[in-house]
């Protein structure tokens, strides 16, 4: 059967290539997000974090590099459900006092998305014995968790403002 | 301007409606997520988390009667981003050595997810004075990221057997 052929550097590469797509889509949200919204702190939060994410797109090039395969994307359905969703806070709440509140919502739902696949991939970097590439993989979630919680401590203040 | 008038309990209805709709979506995936599994933990642990998710509905529906709606759920295009991508790794995974692997992973995507949602609403339900409801959707809290913990347990004995 040539389906048992599929191995867990198949599952890392198509899961390579579905983040990759992830972090590309991400770049264009996020100007939009942080547009939208209004505390100047969380503004700065997301303009900070589109830095961040070109860096997390080079990392990705050098693990495609590392496996010698040419850094592609693959059409990823949960990050586009996830920006949709995103987009329609914007749209709906754009202008009230519950944007911001919103916005933070819908970033965590982005991170937390970042945080499933980049652990998945550094424990299966480490299984495939490429430490390298797990040490990437690594410092990219380290980022993504301190995003996540940045946006914690966001909330706390804003949704004082919008109740 | 009308928009003006949308506040954090606007928000969080459309919030809880979208969760709804997700824990229903998942009580549909996970007998197939817990079918296409080998090991025999990975499919009880899908299995009892089939059980908990009932739990959670049940839950979501008390806090809709809190709040005095009726318990509706609203299409939550994260949900079914992240479904679909686990329905391509049962397609293109399934019977290789790395389809646990790949369930483990889709459903840490499921989980990430609510944890984000599910963090957010026990947030603003505290902000918004509704501490039982707080209470209802902390302990779904702790199930999912119980979960979560519990699938990164199994992912270190599964990855080793596919890579």
């Amino acid at each position: 059967m040539a389906t048992t052929e599929k191995t867990l550097d198949d599952l890392f590469l198509d899961t390579l290539k579905d983040i990759y797509y992830a972090e590309k889509q991400i770049v264009k949200a996020l100007p939009k997000m942080a547009k939208a919204a209004q505390d100047p702190k969380l503004k700065a939060g997301f303009e900070k974090h589109l830095d961040e994410t070109e860096g997390h797109i080079e990392r990705l090039e050098q693990v495609f590099e590392m496996i010698g395969k040419p850094a592609r994307g693959k059409t990823c359905d949960a990050i586009l459900g996830i920006l949709e969703e995103g987009k329609s806070i914007i749209e709906d709440y754009k202008g009230t006092v519950s944007i911001d509140a919103g916005l933070i919502a819908a970033g965590q739902a982005v991170e937390h998305y970042e945080m499933a696949r980049y652990g998945t991939l550094k424990t299966w970097a480490m299984q495939l014995g490429m430490n390298d590439a797990a040490k990437l993989l690594d410092a990219t979630l380290s980022e993504e968790k301190a995003t996540d919680q940045a946006l914690t401590q966001l909330s706390v203040t804003d949704n004082r403002k919008a109740a």
